[in-house]
């Protein structure tokens, strides 16, 4: 694909007032917008000052949306639509717009007749074309009678007139069981507009799964890239432009949104697997204060880590347990009893590659070689020679403890609801990482939806959770948490000897290896190791998966220790709940 | 139906830990819980601590739940399934609870033979009653062969054990096109358990409706009276017990959920029409400070109002057009610029027999015939021959303004979203009104859901309003806006004589009305006062309605004056994003 194509947003896939979706829009980078009729209903600018502040902003407007329920009507009817396609063209021109979106009718007036359909579209683009305007008609997946785009096609064919094209949207292409491929019979010329929507594959009403749950793309499970190559292919020279109808970002702050929706476009025009290639986690960096250091170095000294270097210029100590790495940053001594997760850092053969990757990705750069994720949390590229290490002073280290950690398997991060799409949008772009399936669970106080990214490698892993409804007063004590799940070979041995040396780890209840015992039956001396070092269990068909958990230290962060058998490729979700109402027990326990 | 019926929840409905949702379901009154093992095999608890907790808050444990993926198996799986059993069954003894729920299978091993099933039900229900446990086995909506209530009860019928029956679940049933009526021909001493849950009605896969969507009985679409009538009159003697799984719920405080709960059973039980006849709205209370007095006074001038009385003991003074009043309560003059409805008044013949029923529903009461909603907000129950005016010393009154407000036509009142579909169940318990529709609309700020409130004769309506999915610090200036609507007789002429007078009425775009324009084809006389006189309107199959607003007052309310004609019986929900816009620019521009 070519950079050089323009991009669109349409202004409902944005919160706020119009002049806040067009700002945004701007801000992010957009060439053009596809105007909403409600928001400029709602709007006190005239169509004059839209027309002039898109100018100031850069912006064209390159859709008038929607006008609906027009075609295959009886003659009063129709009259009655064209005097109303009258005045919206009228709106147009004070607009400076020049396509209006025409969706195929749901209305009860319509009635199945293409030949009608095609007549009354003529007639409504010979108007448009007095005026300049032209026609862009769309087959809505829940048209009445027209609701695939190759009969939406069929009829504009019929129909004969320079002013009336398709529309291709996504949504309504892909949410039904119809090959996209004959879109490369369509003349490119014929393609007027083309609308692009990612979304979860979901069984419910296609009106409610469009208006509720689109998504930009790369955040569903449509093959998008499949169907703009379809579209391309016809020679189709307009722009790239979202359609997003989605509860959540019609109420997220419409810059971070606008900068998502840029970046989604971008990833869609990328080639695939482009991403250089990560070869795992360097460090995790903690922010610790002078209350919780003292407790997350005991803890780490617990699970076995070692210090192992001073910073030269920071107040940042390293820890080191083979080649699993936690730095620890002083950087706020009075930061309240807090700990969390202020950096990620990932291996890779050109940090500075990754980096202005990053940044073509609209990430925004934070110090050298990294950038700052949409929760804040940096993103750090290290040379995967370990030549960082350099800005360490070495310490002095004593034996090995034993524990057994080999390296770090996931960081897991909570992301605010209304982020956890851009989120996993984000480490998409940026690292190069795939989204693994989404899995929701219902946790004790309330749903939570967990959606891991990683590499084809498998060197690098985040576990993105979110809570879906969150409730204020009331609820767990840890507020979005954190945690850093390190690799052993044997989840047992480790757990055996942490405990020896004083890890602060997290006791299961007995309830949970009863449940265990009559769901899997595992043999009778695992159960009892299990049991005994309360390490938690799971297996599917690809191998098994052993796991244990510290206390939360401070206010939100923990630690793991995972033991992947065979090719288990999960996070344990199954047992999620399970640690979520243990941390709260811990936590009421210590008030 | 006995008021003497043993009330049950299940745990599954509210949030928190195990310990949480027991003492929740306590203290809101229920004599039981169905105890779902997800909150046991979480909790640090031991089964018999679990058992004598239960004990020491007077609960029993109705029903153990669930057992899944039990029948219909080949042999080996079928000897894995009975040792899960029999391991379930060790924990019911510790636990003191003799009924397990067995759900009908959804699993890859189950075959369609119900012949098979019932022999293996017989073969359980045999292994379950020498531990003097019952089976009561359960047709899930979307089973992977037994999906109807019917095809359990022959399969219960031909195992033919006295150990196992059935258990009925609403939404299993109502949620399938099966007529719910030959629940009658089950005897009653094999139906073994009735769970309830209440729904919308939702075109969407019966597995995710049922998992995120159900509603305590009273708040969504099914006819649970009918179908409690029809296991009753089996004559099951068994509690009416709970079993709501809902997104919402699960996080919200769960101690405020089982009163709801509770209600929610407790109106069930009720006659219909038992609620005494409401006249008509007696007044509304909104508390001012000294800063937001002079404005709300100003505004209320504006429309006509006169102050008419103040009251002998509290700084409280009324104001008064037509039928229309409004109390200005000085509770807090310090009170930082704020404005809030603090209390809705209602009229009757018998405000005693209103509040003593309003308190039987759990309401908890505040002053003599008053209660508190769910919000915060008091009802006040008032008598009809305005005998409560004797607390206020009449004032001098000018004369009439001549702006025609007749009354108050609704209160509108916006809920957090997690107490929406409480504050429905509680208006409709408290006060008798029935529920409407619920609608949906996209607003500039997200999405708003609507369900008006209104009682048979229509005399009394509380528009109830929840935003959805709320963004933190960015949104609209306006939170949880409330408002008063008056009616008028003639909103043209009131709304011209109210600009005379100087009422701070919202300006309206003029793209509004290009639009109803276009939509409507009004007279232009019409279209032309309207847009004039910034009035919105809206019509549908039963009459029009005209209104127009105030700006806001103070941080959160305003006042609107609505005009009836013919059979309109709703709230202009088609205007109210382009009514929320532009009072966000109102308050832009006053910044």
């Amino acid at each position: 694909m070519s950079a050089d194509r323009r991009l669109g947003i349409a202004t409902v896939c944005l919160s706020g007032t119009l002049e806040d979706k067009l700002a945004a829009a701007a801000a992010a980078g957009f060439d053009g917008v596809e105007l909403f009729e409600n928001d400029l209903v709602a709007s006190p600018w005239s169509p004059e000052r839209v027309r002039g502040a898109c100018a100031d902003l850069g912006l064209t407007i390159d859709l008038y949306q929607p006008f609906r329920d027009f075609e295959a009507v009886p003659p009063d009817v129709l009259a009655r639509n064209l005097r109303r396609a009258e005045l919206k063209f009228d709106v147009m021109r004070r607009l400076g717009a020049d396509t209006v979106l025409v969706c195929s009718s749901v209305s009860p007036d319509t009635v199945d007749d293409d030949e009608l359909a095609a007549e009354q579209l003529h007639a409504l683009a010979a108007r448009a074309a007095e005026h300049g305007i032209r026609v862009a008609y769309e087959a809505l997946a829940w048209g009445r009678f027209v609701n695939t785009y190759d009969r939406s096609w069929r009829i504009v064919r019929a129909a004969d007139h320079p002013a009336l094209g398709v529309c291709l949207d996504s949504f309504h292409v892909l949410s039904r069981d119809v090959d996209p491929v004959a879109i490369r019979t369509i003349p490119g010329e014929k393609v007027f507009f083309l609308q692009l929507a990612d979304a979860p594959r979901l069984r419910m009403d296609v009106l409610q799964w469009s208006r509720h749950h689109r998504l930009f793309p790369g955040q569903g499970a449509f093959d998008l890239r499949g169907f703009v190559g379809h579209v391309l292919a016809t020679g189709y020279s307009g722009p790239l432009s979202l359609e997003v109808f989605n509860d959540v970002f019609r109420q997220s702050e419409p810059r971070a949104a606008a900068v998502d929706a840029m970046r989604s476009l971008l990833l869609l025009q990328e080639a695939p697997d482009t991403a250089l290639p990560l070869a795992g986690h360097a460090f995790t960096e903690l922010d610790v204060d002078d209350v919780t250091a003292p407790r997350v170095e005991a803890a780490l000294t617990g699970l076995g880590f070692a210090p192992s270097g001073r910073h030269r210029t920071k107040p940042v100590r390293l820890w080191r347990q083979g080649e699993a790495r936690i730095v620890l940053n002083h950087r706020d001594p009075s930061g309240g009893g807090r700990v969390a997760v202020s950096a990620v850092a990932v291996a890779g053969a050109d940090p500075a590659g990754s980096a202005e990757r990053a940044e073509a990705f609209l990430a925004a750069p934070v110090g050298s070689a990294a950038v700052a994720a949409p929760d804040g949390t940096s993103v750090i590229f290290c040379r995967d020679d370990l030549g960082w290490l350099a800005d360490f002073t070495a310490e002095e280290v004593g034996e090995d403890s034993g524990a057994g950690l080999l390296d770090t398997d996931h960081v897991g991060l909570t992301e605010p609801f209304d982020r956890f799409d851009q989120a996993a949008l984000f480490y998409r772009a940026v690292l190069g990482l795939e989204p693994d399936d989404v899995a929701e669970f219902a946790a004790p106080f309330g749903l939570v939806r967990s959606r891991p990214v990683v590499d084809r490698a498998r060197h690098v892993r985040i576990a993105l959770d979110s809570a879906l409804v969150r409730r204020g007063t009331w609820g767990p004590d840890v507020r979005e948490p954190q945690h850093v799940a390190f690799r052993s070979a044997d989840a047992l041995a480790s757990a055996r000897r942490m405990r020896e040396l004083g890890a602060p780890l997290l006791d299961i209840p007995a309830n949970y290896y009863d449940d265990l015992d009559a769901r899997l039956a595992l043999p009778p001396e695992l159960l009892a190791d299990l049991r005994e070092l309360s390490v938690l269990y799971d297996r599917d068909e690809h191998g098994e998966f052993l796991h244990f958990f510290t206390e939360v230290l401070g206010d939100r962060v923990f630690f793991e220790v995972v033991q992947r058998v065979g090719g288990y490729a999960g996070y344990g979700a199954v047992n999620a709940p399970v640690t979520m109402a243990a941390h709260r027990g811990r936590r009421l326990a210590g008030r």
